[in-house]
């Protein structure tokens, strides 16, 4: 087998066998194949496609190029839950000890990543003394005892995505559907959920704009799920805003803290019960979707879910005490208000200026050497809809280093559109693919 | 700028300006940009296309990569001519000395390249004591001293096309037509002629298969022409069966002198008065093609073409005596005949099987190490509409080396199909593009 033929086969628009797609995998991980024929044949991928069957293969060609994990000694129906990234999205902190709550015991591992802010594991290690490199071992010890646990995922977690990510970034090739979609369920499959549940987000602030790439994106996460014998539901949610009110790593922790108590943010809260009630399905636990969802309501209204998340923090060696006391988490030095220069409702919230915003305060990394400062970032006092007076603040920027202040000031206020008329409000949950 | 970004813009189709497309061939030659970005690059071009003004300004850049001839020393306008290739082409060795005894300079630089026999140097080097790598002085004065010489072009000579070729080769990226044409093209920009005329081969024994095809590429080259400021007119010619009847280094020779003293097979003569034609109509010594086709026959039928080829040999340190002795030329030790398996009229001979057989035999280079034997090689008794019995010869084998000599053998009996009928003869050339 020879990967010229491959391109050019893929080039000529025919569907590629299993064996041509585990021989480019298994090729470019061990660097037998070289990144100027994997440059080409991506970029072969993205104007001729991949079918379904063929994206399943290469999504389980890459999940095998790896370490696997190995969940088996955890009993009962495990299911993971990824989303596809958007601003002041902290679902994992809510949903990990939430449905775990409810007796499904849930085994997350997360990536730290680039973005506006860190991943959940660095949102996570804003708790003092919360420790996210587990060994397998006493990761699943964890789970047996607790119910729940979260860590990093290891390094060698599926080489083959990384590697061809990494050369995507600098071809042009990232936004290819059967790309992204292989990359995202290569990870879910390799951490080793027998289940799956995707919040495919949509908007100004999410990596799909529109509605409709986004259901072509969860359409072909679920085609590949099945075709790998992984049931797997997907939300496609909207991302026209970010979710709730707090965007950075400490201040995003202390609003799950919130909604775990049952005082969140309304759209987090339904965003966590629709993906809550999916997984609590999947697993087993509940009839349907919406009888998962009840259930939990009842769970975050009794204070079941916020004594769940107090014994995994414990468990991971963090300080237990930030659940009733959130000012042991980082607090930044300064707070600086932006205030509204006009009256009227707010008619739309750019999430990707804010997400920016964020960055610049330091609540993200540009690139992999980056520190993230836990505590800094934004807590928004207005949402779509809002009714605001001039000079009223608009939003509150928590502060460490003031060189991007003004630029991050201006990007928040340029963030929001005030308006006379009150907007038509969008659903959150756009539709379930499944 | 940044390669990605020319990528990207690329990928979604929008023209490439002239500083973006040097910024590629000034980066990539000078290794600045790495051989994934431009396979990435080449991918997209393939599916996108180019403009013809993107297709200029490539083969410009590229032109300019490395060393270009300067034929201003040599009066007059210098006319150059290139063939896309096919088997048993061997009218460069007949132009050059038809062209310049018409008193047309030719300053003919040529590749080795791979193939079923080598290239226009490979052949002329069959020629006792000829020498193909003159200085460029040594080039200049020749061709104002006798009107006409031949050299291995510099190894120098556009390397950015030598490395895209190489890079195009492994990633399934060469048959697209801008950069067909602009790879050609950058050569004969680079090799200092004034006007160029083409030889666009379509057919079985061709790269272009078809003729709507070879259409597509002489067209793209002539556009590349106008906006580089070279004259330029190409021929569509028909490559459905060998030209002429020898195939192979020393067999050409020995044929292009036949052709040169007017007996040579029809089928060359009239491409060769066809091509030459147009070549001194373009440098202004005919006033019509036609008109010059009439002025080059009468040097075939008088002598002074054969001459002036028997000048340029002594020239270039090579042996006369071989114009007038042709078995001076290497032979091969053994001459095997290929007899026809029926009786009937020879309706088609694949070309390229016959090239195939050609290789076998060790005419050409299958890798830029291998060695060419210049004696041997394919000599067709029968070509397309002639006669045949069963037994009687279909053409002769010219051996040395007889390990695939069998393969060889089957090769050109398998390239014949004889049938009942006699087939209609399609015209040598196919058309003009100017």
């Amino acid at each position: 087998m020879r990967m010229y033929d491959i391109i050019l086969k893929k080039r000529r628009g025919f569907e590629l066998t299993r064996e041509e797609i585990e021989f480019f995998i298994h090729g470019y991980t061990a660097a037998d194949i070289p990144d100027y024929q994997a440059a080409a044949f991506l970029m072969a991928v993205f104007f001729q496609g991949l079918t379904p069957r063929e994206t399943a293969d290469l999504t389980l060609a890459m999940a095998a190029s790896g370490d696997q994990a190995d969940l088996s000694a955890v009993p009962g129906r495990k299911v993971d839950k990824h989303s596809t990234g958007g601003v002041g999205d902290k679902t994992t902190l809510v949903l990990v000890p939430l449905v775990a709550a409810a007796g499904v015991p849930v085994a997350k591992m997360s990536g730290r990543g680039l973005g506006h802010t860190g991943g959940t594991v660095d949102k996570l290690e804003s708790v003092p003394g919360f420790k996210v490199d587990l060994s397998p071992d006493d990761f699943v010890a964890q789970v047996r005892a607790v119910g729940a646990a979260v860590v990093a995922q290891s390094g060698n977690l599926v080489p083959a995505d990384k590697k061809l990510y990494a050369l995507r970034d600098v071809t042009a090739t990232v936004d290819s559907i059967p790309l992204i979609a292989s990359s995202v369920m290569s990870k879910k499959i390799a951490a080793g959920g027998d289940a799956i549940v995707l919040d495919v987000k949509a908007g100004s602030g999410a990596f799909m704009r529109s509605a409709e790439d986004a259901f072509t994106l969860a359409r072909a996460m679920v085609d590949i799920g099945r075709l790998a014998g992984r049931d797997t539901v997907a939300l496609v949610t909207g991302m026209d805003q970010p979710l709730g009110r707090s965007v950075g790593n400490a201040l995003e922790v202390r609003e799950a803290i919130d909604t775990l108590a049952g005082r969140g943010p309304a759209d987090l809260k339904e965003l966590c019960l629709a993906l809550g009630g999916q997984m609590l399905t999947l697993a087993g636990a509940a009839p349907t979707p919406e009888a998962g969802s009840g259930q939990l309501a009842a769970l975050l209204a009794d204070g079941r879910a916020l004594a769940k998340f107090r014994d995994m923090i414990a468990a991971q060696g963090g300080d237990p005490r930030v659940i009733d006391e959130p000012d042991r988490l980082p607090r930044a030095a300064r707070q600086e208000t932006v205030p509204s220069g006009a009256a009227g409702h707010v008619t739309a919230i750019q999430a990707e200026a804010v997400g920016r915003a964020a960055m610049l305060l330091g609540a993200g990394r540009r690139t992999r050497e980056d520190r993230i400062d836990h505590a800094v970032g934004i807590v928004l006092h207005k949402k779509t809809g809002d009714r605001v007076e001039a000079g009223e603040p608009l939003a509150t920027l928590h502060v460490n280093r003031t060189e991007e202040l003004d630029t991050a000031r201006r990007a928040v206020q340029g963030a929001y559109t005030i308006g006379r008329v009150l907007p038509a409000q969008s659903p959150l949950v756009l539709g379930v693919v499944g």
